[in-house]
């Protein structure tokens, strides 16, 4: 994603009317599962409880009605987790979607960054 | 801004590295304040305290370096209050902005609502 440093930055979330909402950071959750292999050690490196991963988690499990990430050695994922093919496209979507939103309104971005007076 | 019901939604803030954001919340509080002429029936018309209606102004008017809202009858504002032409400015913008991400998001929110299996 291009980012100049300093520009002003979008940030997308998206409310499936009544199906709950997906936004930056649920979808940083993902990215972390899919690295980490593992909800806890995505939570940790997010400085986020274990409990409250596992609730955002379950949340996207509900608004899209099938499971965003599979959990090995039975229901407690400490040993290990996995987006399912379904996370991974929530996670690859919502990219395109962001790079799409913040390029289309580059102008309308900057016309707002104008705006401001800088401190002296 | 045109929006099927039932279709997902684009929620937008817009974060100005070090200088602050803006959010719906911001901007709906402005509307209210130019609709009502006063801080304190826009809270009121949010369920908002007039303190924290008070305090996201006062962050808009550091954001931007210059008062966002002009208050009338001295400081306190629940004698009247409007917009500035920089309060009005934002909000057009960040409509523009709003719309211009959720038309040319469209197809990618489309994409993405696809993906929820409907309850049944």
């Amino acid at each position: 994603m291009k980012q100049r440093d300093g520009a002003p930055r979008l940030w997308i979330k998206i409310d499936f009317a009544g199906r709950g909402q997906i936004g930056p950071g649920k979808i940083r959750l993902l990215r972390g599962i899919a690295e980490q292999r593992s909800i806890a050690a995505a939570a940790r490196a997010m400085e986020m409880s274990y409990r409250r991963a596992w609730l955002l988690v379950d949340q996207m499990n509900k608004t899209f009605g099938r499971p965003v990430v599979q959990t090995h050695t039975g229901g407690n994922d400490r040993g290990g987790a996995e987006l399912t093919p379904l996370g991974a496209e929530i996670v690859a979507r919502y990219q395109q979607l962001l790079e799409r939103a913040q390029s289309q309104s580059d102008g309308k971005l900057d016309e707002l960054a104008a705006l401001i007076r800088p401190a002296d």
